[in-house]
C-alpha cells in the first residue's frame, strides 16, 4: 500500500543543506543499505524507483501548512509505491535516528516522523484498492510543489524536456507509474485505449501561479514548472473518468514526470 | 511589406467598448467593405487571414509605452500581410476617419495613426526581403501581450485548445504563416526539413509571467496564455538557425496561434 510521511529533522547547525534533494536522496539509500544491502542495490538499479523523495521548500508560517520549520530544522517527505518498503524502512529510520542521520556533511536527528493526514496533509497513506476505487472524474485538479518537468528521449541519444502541465505529459506519467507499480494494473488493451482517450480529449482548461523553476536533481539542473492545473477531459467514457479518478489519488504518492526521487514532481491533489 | 500600426480612436463616450476585439474586427471588415467590397468578401472568405487586429489593454502610464489611453480612447493595433492591403486601407482609414468610425455602437473618431517604431514599439514595417536577412539564432525570445492559444483539429471533429506556449507549436504556427503569406516562402523539402529539426530540437528553457487568461474572439471563448518565453534550438543546422531568426522577427507581424484576426495570440520579439 502506497504511503506518504514526513521527517522531522534537526540539526545544531542552522545553515540549511546546500543540497538537500541529492543528500535526502544519499540518506535513503545508506538506510536502505543498512537494512538490506541487497536491497538497497535492488532499488538503487531499478529505472523506475518505488519511491519518491523531496526536501521541502521554506514553509507557511506556524499554523497554516502544519510544516513550520525553525532554523536547523529540514523536513523530507517521503512516499513509498512498494509495499515491502515503508515498515522496513521506517524502522531503520527510528533506530538510526536516535544516533543521527547524515545530510550531506551535516548530522541530524529525527524529531518526528508525520504520517497521518491529521498530522499533516501531506503525509496519509491508501491501500491499492482504495485508490483504484476513487471517485470517477471527468477533471484533473492538481498543484504541483516542486518543479516538475517531463523527460522525452528523441533519436540520437536526445534528451529533452518539457517544464510546461501538458495534459497528455501528465497522465501518461501517471498512467505508467501506475502500470508499473500497482497490483492492480489495468490490462494492456485497457491501458492502450486509455492512452488514446487521453491523447484525443483531454484539454487544459485553466492553470495558476505558472512558475518556471530551473532545480537540481542529481548531477543535473533541469527546467521545472510549479502551480496549478486544471485538466479536463471530453470523452464520456466511464473508464477513461475512472482511470483519470483513480491517476489523481495516486499522484498524491507518485508525483509526477521525471526525478520524483530527488525532489522533482510533488504533486498534490486538490 | 507587412506593416504593423496603431490608429487612436477617441470618443466623447468614456466608457470602454465592450467587445473590443469583436467590434474591432467589424471596423475592419466595414472600412474593407468601403474601400472594395470584392476585395472584403475575398479577406473575409480566406481559411488564413492577411491581417491581425487586436485592441490593446489598458497601457502603462504616460511616457513609458508610448500608448498611453485617457477615457474614451481605445488603441487598436492593426497588422497586414498582404502588400496589397496596408495601402488602400490606411487610404479609406484616413477618409472615413474624419466623420467617424463605428466600434460595436459608439461613434468614435480617429486621433491618430501611429506607422513607426518611434511613435510606438507595436509599430513598424520590415520588407520581405528584411524579413528574410533577419539575423540567425539559436533562441527565440518572444512575449505573447494578449490571450495565445493554439487550435488543433482531431478526428471525429474534435477542436483541441492548448493554452501553453509549446515549443514545436509556436515554430509551426509561425512557419505555416510565413509559408502561406510570404513571397519568400522556404521550398516545401526544407520546410518540411525544419519542422523535423524543430519537433527533435526545440526546447523551452525559460518562462515569466505566465498566465492564463479566458479571452472572447469572435463568437466563443478561448482560453489562452500571456507572457514571456525563452526557446532553444539544439540543433547545429544553420538553415535551422536562420529559420527561427526569421520567424522570430516574423512574429511581430503575424502574431501566434489561433484567431490573431480577433485579438489574440499578439507577439512581440524580445
Amino acid at each position: 500500500m502506497p504511503h506518504a510521511f514526513l521527517l522531522h529533522l534537526t540539526s545544531s547547525d542552522p545553515r540549511p543543506p546546500r543540497y538537500p534533494g541529492l543528500y535526502a536522496h544519499g540518506l535513503f539509500f545508506a538506510l536502505l543499505g543498512k537494512l538490506d544491502p541487497g536491497l538497497a542495490a535492488a532499488v538503487h538499479a531499478a529505472p523506475r524507483k518505488p519511491f519518491t523523495l523531496a526536501a521541502l521548500e521554506a514553509s507557511p508560517p506556524a499554523g497554516r501548512g502544519g510544516e513550520a520549520r525553525s532554523p536547523g530544522e529540514v523536513v523530507l517527505r517521503i512516499t513509498t509505491l512498494d509495499d515491502g518498503l515503508f515498515g522496513p524502512l521506517l524502522g531503520v529510520l527510528l533506530r538510526e535516528g536516535v544516533d543521527g542521520l547524515a545530510l550531506g556533511d551535516h548530522p541530524y536527528r529525527l524529531a518526528r516522523v508525520v504520517a497521518t493526514p491529521q498530522g499533516s496533509p501531506l503525509a496519509g497513506r491508501r491501500t491499492w484498492e482504495e485508490l483504484a476505487a476513487a471517485p470517477p472524474t471527468r477533471c484533473l485538479r492538481l498543484r504541483f510543489r516542486t518543479p516538475t518537468v517531463f523527460a522525452t528521449s528523441k533519436p540520437g541519444r536526445r534528451a529533452r524536456h518539457t517544464p510546461l502541465p501538458d495534459p497528455l505529459l501528465i497522465a501518461k506519467s501517471l498512467l505508467s507509474s501506475w502500470q508499473h507499480h500497482s497490483p492492480l494494473r489495468f490490462p494492456e488493451v485497457e491501458a492502450a485505449a486509455l492512452l488514446a482517450v487521453f491523447e484525443l480529449d483531454l484539454e487544459l482548461t485553466r492553470f495558476a501561479d505558472l512558475r518556471f523553476e530551473r532545480a537540481q536533481a542529481a548531477k543535473g539542473f533541469f527546467p521545472g514548472f510549479t502551480g496549478v492545473v486544471e485538466v479536463h477531459c471530453h470523452s464520456d467514457s466511464l473508464e477513461a473518468q475512472r482511470a483519470l479518478g483513480i491517476l489523481q489519488a495516486y499522484a498524491f504518492y507518485a508525483g509526477v514526470g521525471a526525478k520524483t526521487a530527488y525532489g522533482l514532481g510533488l504533486t498534490m491533489p486538490y
